[in-house]
């Protein structure tokens, strides 16, 4: 069964899944639900410290509420591992100051036994005006909140033993302000958990539109040469928010500008005069990068 | 680091755990949180079927808001396995027929590879007047919604390759109609996801009281001799509610009264007219039980 196959049978048992979190409908609001698995072999490096194992489980799970445009309410961070001599207490430090930075609380989890180590978070938030990613329109214009490379680079220092550069680069800050900044302006939305390349695409099948995106404008992390951009936009993890927005709603804000969206559908990448086509690709299982995450969920229960 | 270090080492970091579910006062109502993590080595024998598998993932979890007198209102499941040929369509199905009965929805999820299948559910649900674990006081009567011996069972019939009975008795119930009945009404309560002794010791440790048993008035599921019973004591995974309620104040219901609080520390059992302390046990990690789940999830929130 190809991984199409699958998500497309998955679609039929969860008709819901299809957004960055579940939402609910709740007392004239909505509320957020979403779940993240981390675990050792696919997550998590070697140098990777207990800290910001924990930071980066509630970072994920928060950054899905981001990019609803959501505000968190709560975390929970479940843990498995091998024997009760593993770094619990740095995780759950890690995991609570995570949460906290945000404005919520790590309020529970659960605890258990496996040979690998698992941390597995689900976050909890609130979007009034929940950004779905089904809305870009021919003409929008498309922006990222920030530079992409961020897991790229850290994995380069960990592989170099540079360690506490590399834990630093984990530990990002989830996009919350700008997502709720975003809330009832951006048409589309998505954090960049998959890859650039991948989460265009996610974006283009959702609300129907393509997109061009300008390479010139691609923001890369500091000690990213530009030749490296095609690596980068392929690599994922880089958990800054994808968005289109019409361009005179937007507030003041990091956004960088990176192309429009486009009534002839396809992803296409204008490098030097010339357009190429970007491919689907930057989220298969397996694939030489930290975490090959897929995400079930959600699309947007219609009001 | 012995587990009772560990456990009071989280809940230096995790101060707000401490009952089934964490609380989340929101909008004049409670809401709640919770997650679980079951895994192949621990939680699923030889015999499980995906339905089954998927069943048990989400009912654990809906177990945990029953306990609070909660109604749920939604469910995530996190799926890992080896490979996408893992049967991720039995499992789904069986996760969202769960979540169905109990009259909510399995909204979305995450999806991963590892070597070791996990299943991971994360359950929102909604209290206005939950019930806490530390409600109990000393005169108070000891109920259980329903028979011991659940898991128990299911094991044996799983060991004798009655894999049909063993995957029905899997498939449970979570007693959320007793728990919301007993909303206002249970001064405390907790799921039995650990044996009925350490439950005790949970809710004793909570609410300061001691408890004494009735031996004779344990009810044991069908086909388990009574000589059994002390097994059956400190096994767990029964999934029955036990609560703590002034006689007189108690609905009809399918309540089976076991014992009392006592204003004395320590749990008691009545047999044949003598008495037996009731060890604290039942619980351990590495147990010969299917799973050894311990929960952080915890203390309420004093309003």
């Amino acid at each position: 069964m190809s991984e199409w196959e699958l998500l497309s049978r998955i679609a039929a048992e969860v008709p819901r899944a299809g957004d960055d979190c579940a939402l609910i409908p709740f007392q004239g609001t909505n509320l957020l639900l979403t779940i993240d698995v981390l675990h050792r072999s696919a997550d998590f490096p070697a140098g990777t410290d207990p800290y910001t194992m924990g930071w980066r489980a509630v970072a994920v799970t928060l950054s899905d509420i981001a990019a609803m445009g959501g505000k968190p309410l709560a975390v929970v961070l479940a843990l498995s591992a091998p024997d009760l001599e593993e770094p619990f207490e740095g995780i759950l430090h890690g995991a609570g100051d995570c949460a906290q930075a945000a404005g919520c609380e790590l309020v529970g989890g659960d605890l258990d036994i496996s040979e690998e180590l698992f941390l597995i978070s689900s976050g909890l938030g609130e979007a009034e005006r929940p950004v779905p990613r089904s809305g870009a329109r021919p003409g929008d214009r498309l922006y990222l909140t920030g530079p992409l490379g961020r897991t790229y680079l850290a994995l380069l220092f960990f592989s170099r033993g540079k360690a506490t550069a590399a834990n630093e680069l984990f530990r990002f800050t989830p996009r919350l302000r700008e997502g709720q900044l975003l809330a009832g302006i951006a048409t589309s939305m998505i954090d960049l958990s998959d890859s650039l390349a991948h989460s265009l695409h996610i974006l283009s099948r959702a609300s129907g539109t393509g997109f061009r995106v300008e390479a010139e404008r691609i923001p890369l992390l500091q000690g990213i040469p530009r030749e490296e951009l095609e690596h980068v936009l392929y690599f994922g993890e880089d958990y800054e928010l994808l968005f289109t927005a019409p361009p005179e709603a937007l507030p003041p804000g990091p956004w960088v500008e990176i192309g429009e969206a486009t009534p002839e559908p396809g992803i296409r990448l204008s490098h030097g005069g010339r357009l190429k086509a970007i491919a689907d690709r930057g989220w298969e299982h397996g694939a030489s990068q930290a975490s090959p995450n897929r995400h079930l969920s959600e699309r947007r229960r219609k009001p």
